[in-house]
């Protein structure tokens, strides 16, 4: 096989890429120079995932490269232009699994146990006994059925919670969670739920699905978790369900505009935690992330079969 | 049997009472009165279970209640002195397990995840990505083999930490832990942790157990936890121990003096969380820790052996 050409959308060298040596050759483009460089690409690496630069340039002038490797889990910022062309896109499946349930058991508790009202009156010097929430015995909803929230509930679910899983659509017989809910099934099951948790991928069915129709079914006692994307939360609704105390807190990890713009009145909502799009990045996620690629590049460079192999109608890895 | 006496310490009435009616008859005392009650008492039962009074009041003049109880976990402001008697002493043992492990696994995670620093970064409207620490594949010593460091030991291993446990002497062949170390290893131990979990009995042998030459032997990435006892600490040492980066970062629940003196430099230490002995107290733990005293209280009367008696030379339940 001759030597492919690796486009790789970053301007910075990323790690362990002296693995393709022989078999490659690497090309870096930023947003500016992407569709320039499209046509020599066989492979393109979407490092800089946050960018819209592959969308805007596609389809374009002359060939495209075959394959697309995108190192996230959601591939909303590459769809659905690609979903036109038969290129192959390939995502981050698996990477974030742990992280980001461990993350989100991590909100469960500092919200049951009042971490944050703690360290706000340990800055005013005050020693103020409260009683906390038994975590275990409580109940979750976990919207996002895939591997990431699959791991949330089992996390969640060691710590004593109990969990439905909601999915696009119902499917029973699940060896671990038996029924998996369908999107339908939702507003049903939040007013059953202290803990509501976002992990969707993000699609035309579920932008914007927790608004004010939502926020109203849960209890007031409820707590929202969005570790999924931005365009899932009508953000004002979720600013009034907070300040009118329909419910009683939220984490976002994740906002319509990233970074939160300095001026946003996100930043200071009572009862909201506001953290940099950061659930899944622990400490050598960028490794991890090459090495999935490189990986794959493997089996590329074999004639295989590629792995995570995205359903582009569907936004997302189809189930097995 | 004849009407048994109850004497409570503590001026109000308390949850669940209405069990005893017919049975026993319920006198209060407050600190001031309880020498002078102590001699009608058949059954002390230590409601302010914060307090020094039954220490002080021991032995005292006249007759002493056969029973003492008290809804904690700790025995320590009622040994020595009662060691002396042949007076049996029985305790919560288990009704603050699982609380406190979710309050531990909480602050593991809320530490490895940097929330604190999230919710700091988010009063300065700053937006600043960080890589987080995965909480699977850490190590954790968890100082305190009864129920509750079972318990933090168990719910740790659950999100995939490998967790050593310490008791006061050393056995093999745990069902859960294979080998429990006695604390002449915990020295040893110490420079593999990634969490150092305090959650000991208050002895002689434990006081000041958590001073320099202990910081000094864990590794500077280190979180020190204690939802023991204050005394178990050497609380200058730990403050310099901070200040010096020689450890990460530590959680304190409970202090040599509580509450915690406004003065106190405890308050605003970097990379200290101060709560106020609050991780066990559930939503619902007064009714808990009433229904376990009645509980006792039936077996007393009917003439059976008591639950959770402490081995009062020890100064804890010993293990079955």
């Amino acid at each position: 096989m001759s030597e492919t050409c690796v486009l790789v959308l970053d301007a910075d060298p990323l790690p362990r890429l002296e693995r393709l040596e022989g078999r490659a050759r690497i090309v870096h483009a930023d947003e500016k120079s992407l569709a320039e460089r499209l046509p020599e690409a066989d492979v393109l690496l979407v490092w800089d995932f946050l960018s819209n630069a592959v969308r805007e340039a596609w389809p374009g002038e002359g060939a495209r490269p075959r394959w697309v490797h995108t190192p996230s889990a959601g591939v909303d910022r590459l769809l659905p232009e690609l979903a036109g062309s038969d290129v192959v896109l390939t995502n981050a499946r698996g990477v974030f699994d742990q992280p980001i349930a461990e993350y989100v058991a991590g909100l469960v508790l500092a919200m049951a146990k009042d971490f944050f009202g703690s360290r706000e009156l340990q800055r005013q010097r005050r020693w103020q006994h409260r009683e906390t929430m038994r975590v275990g015995g409580s109940r979750a909803v976990v919207v996002g059925s895939g591997p990431i929230g699959r791991k949330i509930g089992r996390t969640l679910r060691g710590l004593g919670v109990q969990v439905d899983l909601v999915g696009r659509t119902q499917r029973d017989g699940d060896p671990e969670f038996g029924r998996v809910h369908g999107s339908g099934a939702l507003h049903g099951l939040l007013g059953e739920a202290d803990w509501v948790v976002c992990v969707a991928p993000l699609t035309e069915e579920s932008r914007g699905m927790f608004d004010a129709a939502a926020f109203s079914r849960m209890k007031r006692s409820a707590r929202f978790i969005n570790v999924g994307r931005g365009q899932h939360v009508v953000e004002d609704d979720l600013v009034e369900a907070l300040l009118s105390h329909r419910i009683s807190g939220a984490a976002l990890d994740v906002f319509m505009e990233e970074p939160l713009p300095v001026e946003s009145r996100l930043w200071d909502v009572p009862g909201l935690l506001v953290s940099p799009h950061m659930s899944g990045d622990t400490v050598g996620w960028r490794n991890d992330l090459a090495e999935q690629f490189l990986d794959n590049f493997d089996r590329w460079y074999a004639g295989e079969p590629l792995l995570n192999v995205v359903d582009k109608d569907l936004g997302y890895v189809r189930a097995d």
